[in-house]
């Protein structure tokens, strides 16, 4: 039986935004075929890569054969596999969205409205009630990535909080605060 | 020439105040020695260990010969090897003594007085006036351990801050921080 050529993998560099919404993605390939004769020539080919939502890095999309033609050896696959771009604003954890937010004091404790842009265009305005404190978490459900084995469904958003401490304060601002925080 | 047996050596834990300000410990051994005719019996004897002020863990004493005598072998040397037990504020990092201080926040705003009890048995009494960040590291120059290298010389104590944030505030304790602290 004839042998294969080993398969041949390509990374296929994603932002998070095409991840999260989905995308098509055309590959301009060239490759060598045979003609009826046996005469190799060079021909350009295009091929569509249909990105899912909440598709990972590692994802591999197979192409049977797409390698190079030569005679008597089976050509090899073409992979491509799916590499994260970083973002902006974003990381991803499995499912979830990860973003560091640094917020003053002041608003930690009394409070503040955080304003998001999704990874689909919208703006996220999540109020803060809670005193925040250093290294709190605040998750804000089914904003993460789509699943891609459960559509419709999605990860959480989860808003690491670093509070911002003023370098001082005066004699008056720290009376007070003793007052105000109490003993 | 005869040969010798190899080397016995036993831990000897030590509080972190014996090395800081060294201390004399008196270890019992039993060994069994030789009689000129030949004949073993056992003894008991008393060996004196000055630990000096600075010694860490690993520090090693040696007591030449101190095994087991046997016929026609050199006894085993005799090792101590320093240990430090866990001490109940103080951790030891090198030359410097690091201890975990948890404040409230209001006096990591408002400034406070830190009391802590040396291993030498005098109180420390450390005015904080700057504003503590959760995680700030506070410096206490020569008020590590000694330096057994450099007589006289100590590291230094380093104070790690948490701050306790409150749980809730009150809506009139919210507007009275955001006057306070401004916007």
């Amino acid at each position: 039986p004839p042998r294969k050529a080993a398969p041949v993998e390509n990374k296929l560099p994603c932002s998070l935004e095409e991840l999260f919404s989905g995308s098509k993605r055309k590959m301009r390939i060239s490759r060598n075929v045979l003609d009826p004769s046996g005469k190799t020539k060079n021909v350009e080919e295009i091929l569509t890569i249909d990105i899912k939502p909440g598709w990972k890095k590692g994802t591999k999309i197979t192409f049977p054969e797409k390698g190079h033609e030569q005679p008597n050896i089976i050509p090899s696959d073409l992979i491509f596999v799916i590499e994260e771009k970083p973002h902006g604003i974003y990381k991803r954890d499995g499912n979830d969205l990860v973003v560091n937010r640094r917020i003053s004091l002041v608003d930690a404790l009394a409070g503040t409205t955080i304003s998001l842009p999704t990874l689909d265009g919208r703006t996220l305005t999540i109020p803060v009630t809670d005193v925040i404190k250093p290294g709190y978490e605040m998750v804000v459900p089914k904003e993460g990535m789509p699943i891609a084995k459960e559509p419709g469904n999605k990860g959480n958003l989860r808003i690491k909080f670093d509070v911002k401490f003023p370098s001082r304060l005066t004699a008056e601002q720290k009376s007070s605060l003793r007052q105000v925080l109490g003993e």
